[in-house]
């Protein structure tokens, strides 16, 4: 029985973390779970799963819990922490083995880090651990001997390909991205786009900021740089491919020519899972993948122009430092900008360019330090957006 | 420095196999070789790479063998051997760790048989040897510690998807099928299908035979024979997917429902290299595969009326014993009726079923009780197509 605990259980991973370990529940065993937000989901989870440890986002929070857990009738009433020093108490709870890290933004950073330092298996599937702090998380994963492994579709489908073979052969890493739905749009029609029209990706359903990221392509910038991290691949032998079906999860060419290719069904409870049960894999009861959505299969180069935020992701990756925690930040204040109507489509693009060329950059220190450069950065960008928002008139 | 022999030298994977050794020179030596035909191409392989014994078919080529290379004025002269004790010699030669197994037909059984029994690593690009004494040479190999390592693209590709996985948690091996030149051509027409029709394959150059077994797509239901000894599966686990393109080489499906591919160029020396260099993988000067053939890969399911064939050896395969020796030399026997134009297209699954049906299935205990079944299937399916064709009055 494998003791494992949550950061974000009342998120879509979370939940699908939960999932897995219901239907694999003589295997894992839940021990300790932290969630932000939604605090219904989150005493139906602590009944169903009688997690010794549970934390909330905010102190106020915890009261409340305690009360709806009595009500509930609990068997065994959890400890209950809140804040940043619960997340962290979580992450190192005694017992868990693996730490499912699937909270949003920087709030993850110091209990994934922690978790590291104690050696445990970390199942990562916070985006900005890697991009803003990928060279402290991955030094303190080697130095404690912890694993890393990823739970994004695309890392993860890196990693089953990597399995039997040695990184020194490995040529590229082909991250596949679906291209958004501004794959075909004419560049003219795309700098008018609307916020629907962005919003309206062809085959995930995600939140609004992650689908702009991939109507922009930032998402999968971010994802070579989290790959470059997770695998220890530079900028230049990360190649991105633009695969509208999204069946193809990621593949690697190797020196000799080969390429290995992961495709499966778009759940993430495969690649939750898998990361749970590495290096076993354990029969899911997901459909199988049919002749009818391998039918056609297309692959495309994507088009610079008209996706300048991967080459940013890029620029940053190189520049290394503070730069990618930077760009992060930068691109979330544009996004944001975007979604409230306030900059145009293309601008995010130059907000991060403006933000990336301004910033001065740091080493990747301490956390205090990514997260200074995270704040400087999106006051940066704002300052950037107010301008260029009383400039085009209260669009 | 490793030491190879190559039976078969001159035909197609033989002159691959020298192709690799030349551009890994400083890796692998040549030490023995062995050629049925070509005795040109045989004495400029010999003076090129100095092996220390080579064998030819004919006893009578000894001599015109030895005079030609005393007349290049070869350095060293090598042991000169011939017909089936020469190939077992090369095959079993001191020195030679590796055997490239790329004889066709039967007469590469003795030797490989005999190199699996003395632990060398075979290379085997002959496909009779599974299909018709499968079990003798996995159980060889199994006794006496040989790797039997596919050059076939397809069995090369799932031995490399398989590298990383357990072979417990495959669920199903996929192999993939061009298709031939009647994909999608209608049944009525298929059954008047004429020799240039049956021989215009799609993607890959080959014999005649093994043209026409891509049109019959009995060559996939050999294909799924080998693969069932090459990685002990049984033939409700292997599928064949129809794919055009030819570009993905096989798949895996494993049991979380995660599927790995292996994709690449249509080069047989990344195969060939594959199998002499495994575990490593060595740099190629093949050209990477492209975007734009990358560009649109499909997948479909193998029309079971359209391909009978791969039925029968689905059949064959599970009947097991001599039964797929005496498919797999019907088949030869309809398929060269065919190309001499004797019987037409769809004569060809109706010979061989016939065949199947009147066979007296024995056990594989010996390798004369495999060339016994062969004997009296060709015998069988001759008299069969005797009738036919005359029957179809001098077609």
């Amino acid at each position: 029985m494998k003791k494992i605990s949550i950061l974000g259980s009342t998120g879509s991973i979370g939940q699908s973390t939960l999932s897995v370990v219901n239907s694999l529940n003589d295997q894992f065993q839940v021990v300790a779970l932290a969630s932000g937000r939604n605090l219904d989901e989150f005493v139906e989870q602590i009944i169903a799963h009688a997690p010794q440890l549970v934390s909330v986002a905010k102190e106020a929070d915890c009261a409340t819990l305690n009360n709806r857990l009595r009500e509930a009738g609990i068997a065994k009433m959890p400890e209950i922490l809140s804040g940043e020093a619960g997340l962290v108490a979580v992450a190192c709870y005694d017992d868990a083995e693996i730490v499912i890290s699937a909270t949003v933004g920087a709030v993850g950073f110091l209990p994934t880090y922690e978790a590291l330092r104690l050696g445990r298996r970390v199942c990562l599937a916070n985006k900005e651990t890697l991009v803003m702090a990928g060279e402290l998380m991955t030094r303190a994963a080697r130095e404690h001997h912890a694993e890393l492994l990823p739970v994004d579709s695309e890392h993860n489908a890196l990693h089953q390909c990597m399995r039997g073979e040695t990184v020194d052969e490995v040529k590229r890493l082909l991250l596949t991205a679906s291209g958004g739905p501004f794959r075909e749009t004419p560049l003219a029609e795309m700098r008018e786009a609307s916020v629907e029209e962005a919003l309206a990706h062809p085959t995930w359903k995600m939140g609004a900021k992650i689908t702009i990221d991939s109507a922009t392509l930032m998402n999968k910038g971010l994802e070579v740089i989290e790959a470059g991290w997770l695998f220890n691949f530079t900028a230049d032998k990360i190649a991105v491919a633009v695969h509208p079906q999204s069946i193809v999860h990621s593949m690697i060419e190797m020196v000799d020519g080969s390429i290995i290719a992961q495709l499966g069904v778009t759940d993430m409870r495969l690649m939750i899972q898998y990361a749970m049960t590495y290096p076993d894999r354990l029969p899911t009861d997901l459909p199988p993948l049919s002749f009818d959505k391998l039918q056609k299969l297309e692959f495309f180069e994507p088009d610079v122009e008209r996706f300048p935020c991967l080459q940013l992701a890029y620029e940053a990756m190189r520049e290394g430092g503070t730069v990618p925690a930077a760009m992060s930040a930068a691109n979330e204040i544009a996004v944001d900008a975007f979604l409230n109507r306030r900059i145009k489509f293309m601008d995010i693009p130059r907000t991060i360019e403006e933000t990336m060329t301004a910033h001065d950059k740091q080493a990747c220190s301490s956390i205090e330090a990514i997260l200074a450069a995270d704040r400087w950065a999106r006051q940066y960008a704002e300052s950037l957006v107010a301008n260029r928002s009383s400039m085009v008139g209260g669009f």
